[in-house]
């Protein structure tokens, strides 16, 4: 397995990374790397992530036999519609979004049926961004999430799974809607609230000089995710709404439970809802 | 400042920090440590943060000129009706709890006159508990809020202050008001939040084997307070369960304008309430 041409298209952290993690494992040759800004392009260009750089991704696809686009999940559309008509035949076409069902369904009408689409989701990241913080150990023993489509060979499965553990990652296949529906709850969940934290905290606050000494790791540790990016998760989130909206009314009627039960001082159901929490976190966090 | 004879009621953790970090600073002389197990009396004296231990309150205290009490809030109360009798005239009694106003109210009902009650809350902790993790230096750098009564002298919250410097840590005078309203906010609505989420997303996973896959950094970090003990942390929420339903309901608001903005697909205000949240965080956690 050897890919001769390769597109980035978005070549930041995670598009970078694959590609320092591909050139190690000797499964691709050149790379080019796309992206908006030519300072982005030479960073790509100096850290080895690309051999090739240029803004075109229609150029950058001609020729190639792997595609890897790892923009913002809401632009991954866009990108579609500029490459379809470039893309070579029998090319491997994969993504990096967070979220699977607008993807899957924007391949689908998209992309030539003389490609192979398989959606991907690494679930590997870094408190920094941008191509200079890229890696080519990012992906080694994190889960790789891999969507066929309907008419997906084996044969491509297979191809697929093969890149993704020259990674050093874990292949699971996974269905889109199924993908969706957990990450919603175990990902998404976690940043909404985070952000609502975040944001009722110093409301909370007001001008309150006081208030940073009040701030121990405890708030720091439960509104990280609040630092992520607004742009990509305004995507991640906003293609997720359904299974989210969702999660989030479960999630409010556990703080209305909690809350009830703390207003009755009713401290059996507390304490036993306190422990249900604790022994929720061990079992989802330890196997 | 030298206290010949320290009782510490409750030598776990934070007790056992204090008289380690105490006895370093040379401002204390025998310590006596009290604990309900035997297991615990034994390994405060094999770590050296007590020179005498017993399980009866009372006898610890006679004659002792400092006072330290460091059991879960819901405790304090019974903790002062065992000492009342026995504290010596002149004593100096603080405690660590994470609440304030309640502490501070039983030690209105129940202190004599002749001893001076100052509450305390250093903003200090570990992953870990027990008095084997106790350690010298857990209060250095540390907030160490302090709460006068209306009779406290300036005299006797000078002493305090010189004890809690002694320890390396910052001072911090509050009203008990003040103390449990920022609290609430801070600290107990990220506890509550971080127990709620842990529930929901395994409530939402139910029996579905796959869940430990997706489970990323996001969920462990923002989820990492309901490890926390169900005993401590019951007593804390409960004892400030007016203010801290008060934040949860902001919190609900907050989570509720954000489901709304992404299921109606509102790009702009998802993008802008995530910036404010990050914003938010920024503030609060850099000054």
């Amino acid at each position: 397995m050897r890919y001769k041409r390769t597109a980035i298209i978005g070549i930041g952290l995670i598009g970078g990374s694959f590609a320092l993690a591909a050139k190690r494992a000797g499964i691709v040759e050149t790379v080019v790397g796309v992206a908006r800004s030519d300072e982005t392009l030479r960073a790509a260009l100096e850290v080895s992530a690309a051999d090739e750089v240029t803004t075109d991704s229609a150029e950058a696809v001609r020729e190639a036999d792997l595609v890897y686009i790892a923009v913002p999940v809401g632009a991954t559309r866009g990108v579609f519609e500029q490459i379809r008509d470039s893309l070579a035949p029998g090319a491997l076409v994969t993504d990096a979004g967070s979220t699977k069902r607008e993807v899957m369904q924007a391949a689908a009408e998209l992309l030539p049926d003389h490609v192979t689409f398989i959606g991907g989701h690494p679930m590997a990241g870094s408190e920094q961004s941008g191509v200079r913080a890229a890696r080519a150990d990012l992906f080694e023993e994190a889960v790789y999430f891999l969507i066929p489509t309907d008419t997906t060979s084996q044969e491509d499965l297979d191809r697929m799974q093969q890149v993704v553990r020259a990674l050093g990652a874990i292949p699971s296949v996974q269905t889109a809607h199924n993908h969706d529906r957990i990450a919603a709850a175990t990902s998404h969940l976690p940043h909404l609230v985070s952000a609502a934290l975040a944001s009722t905290v110093a409301k909370l606050a007001g001008d309150n000089q006081e208030v940073q000494s009040f701030v121990g790791t405890g708030f720091t540790d439960t509104t990280r995710l609040a630092e992520g990016s607004p742009e990509v998760w305004r995507d991640i989130l906003m293609s997720n709404a359904d299974n989210l909206g969702d999660s989030v009314e479960e999630l409010i009627g556990a703080l209305q439970t909690l809350t009830v039960a703390l207003r009755e001082a009713d401290s059996a159901a507390c304490e036993r809802l306190l422990t249900e929490a604790q022994q929720a976190r061990w079992r989802l966090t330890n196997q």
